[in-house]
């Protein structure tokens, strides 16, 4: 019988993710449930970075030798890129990173998942992006890594409405320059000639929250996202469902971000 | 039921142990398994510090505000004392700490109990200290704490041997100085008019090592023992067990140290 993996050694390995605050972040249970079902010793630790204290306390972390990852989430995505020595495309475009990893000569890359996850939880249910015509509600943070994310992955269209217009309309051009084969437009919220629709604002999470936007009823054939988390069947997702579409929630765009780290992270194929 | 802690969640708590090199340290799995089994969420991470990096990645980690200790090991147990903003009678005597802990008010204290440990096995298994004559052979580092240990412990006398008669001596002056009731003596090693026979140098780590000095025969009443923790039978436990004298190993001094630093961290009454 092969030996269980223990718990903890001292030759674990170490990745962590960095935020504030930090106990209710996913992550460390989400991966550290991959490395071991994968048959590593290793942990992803939740890593409590204080605002105050955050250049003294990253460049201590990305000394320690036996540490070969980070995930980062809020409030440091933006404020890491100057910490890496190589931001690749995607957390160039958004101007955040959500993932670095440390390369075999010492130094650091980073790169951003956030809508890179969505793109792949969305293919790995069978739903194609490819062409097709997508609507995105809120151009914050996460709205604009999917929308980035769904231009690179082919959308015909993307459009874009945030409540602060001048947001949709950054990001719009954004889009255009980097991803000129795909149609960005800037639109008041709406469903139909779209073929997508994903909220990425966080309407819903919180209880007595209604839509993101008026919507009518859904054509049964459009398909609606919701980034949210908690709670796993949003108002949004739940009138979606009444209509009779297909939904995808803020889960499976988690587990396809830890999918596109992990292999970042050069631990899955 | 009660539900299983969780391997690692955001809430977790953390605790290190520092060295160079780092994957044959022990704590990790020794810790953790002792916190798991208190229902702490709480692990005890190697936390691979490089030379050349110390400072900074030192005090990265004491910036994290979910890390609430520190284990410290070799080479690290001098280097830490001016990191520390008070070190306790153990750790000032011995000039090293070997665990540190972040108090309420953020500031960090350190101790050393290298020797207690060995005391708290000993009383552990039934054997006194208190009015006993210890021989102690080897003066470096571990033979230091130890030294001070027994003494503070209340032994009678303390025989003192090295290899280098300049530590003996040092030793001899600073328990003499610290612990006047304790009679501590240079002598070349012997175990005749004493209780208690302890060896901390290496000699018995590697194959194919003798015992750490020309003994003849032991009086079956001498408690006899060794800080190596490998092998587990060293040639002077396995001489000294056929000589029908009781004996204590290396194993027994490192879980009576991780008792007492689980009381230093506060995890224990």
């Amino acid at each position: 019988m092969a030996e269980e993996t223990p718990l903890v050694d001292g030759a674990t390995r170490l990745y962590g993710i960095i935020g504030h605050p930090i106990a209710q972040v996913g992550s460390p249970r989400l991966f550290t449930a991959r490395f071991r079902a994968a048959g590593l010793n290793a942990l992803l630790l939740p890593l409590h970075v204080l605002p105050d204290h955050f250049d003294e306390t990253l460049r201590g972390i990305m000394a320690l030798a036996n540490l070969d990852g980070l995930v980062v989430t809020i409030p440091y995505k933006p404020r890491v890129v100057s910490f890496v020595d190589r931001a690749l495309p995607s957390a160039h475009l958004i101007g955040a990173i959500n993932a670095m990893r440390r390369e075999r000569d010492g130094s650091w890359t980073g790169d951003n998942f956030d809508g890179k996850g969505l793109i792949r939880a969305l293919i790995g249910r069978g739903h194609s992006v490819a062409g097709r015509r997508a609507m995105l509600i809120g151009a914050g943070g996460a709205g604009k890594a999917i929308g980035f994310a769904l231009a690179e992955a082919g959308a015909a269209a993307v459009g874009l409405f945030d409540v602060d217009a001048d947001k949709a309309e950054n990001l719009h051009r954004r889009i255009s320059a980097a991803f000129p084969r795909c149609s960005a437009e800037v639109t008041p919220p709406r469903a139909d000639g779209y073929d997508i629709l994903i909220n990425a604002t966080p309407i819903g999470m919180v209880d007595g929250d209604g839509l993101p936007a008026v919507f009518p009823a859904f054509d049964p054939a459009l398909l609606v996202v919701d980034i949210i988390i908690k709670p796993e069947l949003t108002p949004l997702l739940a009138h979606a469902q009444a209509c009779g579409c297909q939904i995808v929630g803020g889960r499976a765009m988690l587990e396809g971000q830890a999918d596109e780290i992990m292999r970042f992270f050069g631990l899955l194929e």
